[in-house]
């Protein structure tokens, strides 16, 4: 399988939580980085999930916020991976920004330019990756 | 706090509603203006959302579709925000286009570039901000 | 009725799962071509949504995924639609991919421009669409 999402985030399941609609699932993806992502009941089933089994979780880059000074708020979000900006690519409107986690996972997001700027985002600047658990979609070998 | 999202809507919960899985969080914008959020009741709790409580409301401009000519259609989508076109900001395959409110809210969205041709998005233009519920993330302070 | 959305699927319904929270609608694009949405039980209330009801299915290009190799992989996103590229739009950091259904049904995905050079997607490729059934808006006339 090759894919467009510019994030592919290889792990294994630590953690199951079936509810009466959706499931949670948490994800540890090496170094102690960690991802949770939310699925339908039915999805839990078809893919057969399972703690321990190992999953491919997928995030389009568009689907990441880009945050700084984060210390004084909580979002609804469930993921909010705290790293260090790596890279920023920058086109007319958007830029590719790329964040490293401290277990070595990096996230990328497309943010706009004018974010870029005012958030001052360039590499070694701490940084935030927010990524709705509902955004991520679970892959396992058919 | 700094984030990399466009709409930062700043406001006060005047309607909650929990649901089994989810709350719907109804947000005033000030103005007259509005914004309808989904979140999981867990983050309800967390955030420990309550009906007059001051939010903020993130929304990537990715996420807001534009639409002109809305009388004869009914979305499943919650937020369908009537406004008029301030400004637009073209890229080689995208462009940003800001729409204000009746209440004076202006909500951004990155739209492609044939869509502003197509729809004929300029400044005074009137023009609907589509949001999907889910894909509101709710900050409260820390 | 205009809109951003590059993809706009009419159809009609020819399935419809109410849940506890949320209704499964399946919807024949014609040509043997379908796709699925998850909208809330409120929205299948408020528009009505029956078997055999024409409606239309509103994607934002950015929220469609691109797969290449597809064979190994099973996902959580329920719509996983293989087609055909028919073209690729380059910009400075996105590409505009328009993929072709059996059935005759185009879908426009945006992607990284890096993505495009991976996968090696260029007209008369195989590729897969790949798009969350919750992140399909539905619309009826008002």
């Amino acid at each position: 399988m090759k894919v467009s999402a510019r994030n592919v985030f290889k792990g294994n399941i630590s953690a199951l939580r079936p509810g009466t609609v959706n499931a949670e699932v948490e994800i540890a993806l090496g170094g102690g980085d960690a991802l949770v992502a939310i699925v339908t009941m039915e999805s839990m089933k078809t893919l057969e999930l399972a703690e321990g089994k190992e999953v491919m979780a997928l995030v389009k880059a568009p689907w990441v916020m880009v945050m700084t000074e984060a210390d004084g708020i909580t979002l609804s979000a469930r993921n909010t991976l705290r790293g260090t900006v790596k890279s920023v690519e920058n086109g007319a409107v958007n830029s590719e920004v790329l964040i490293s986690l401290p277990g070595g996972t990096e996230v990328a997001a497309v943010v706009t330019k004018d974010a870029v700027g005012e958030l001052g985002l360039r590499p070694g600047v701490a940084a935030t990756a927010v990524i709705k658990a509902s955004n991520v979609i679970l892959g396992v070998p058919a």
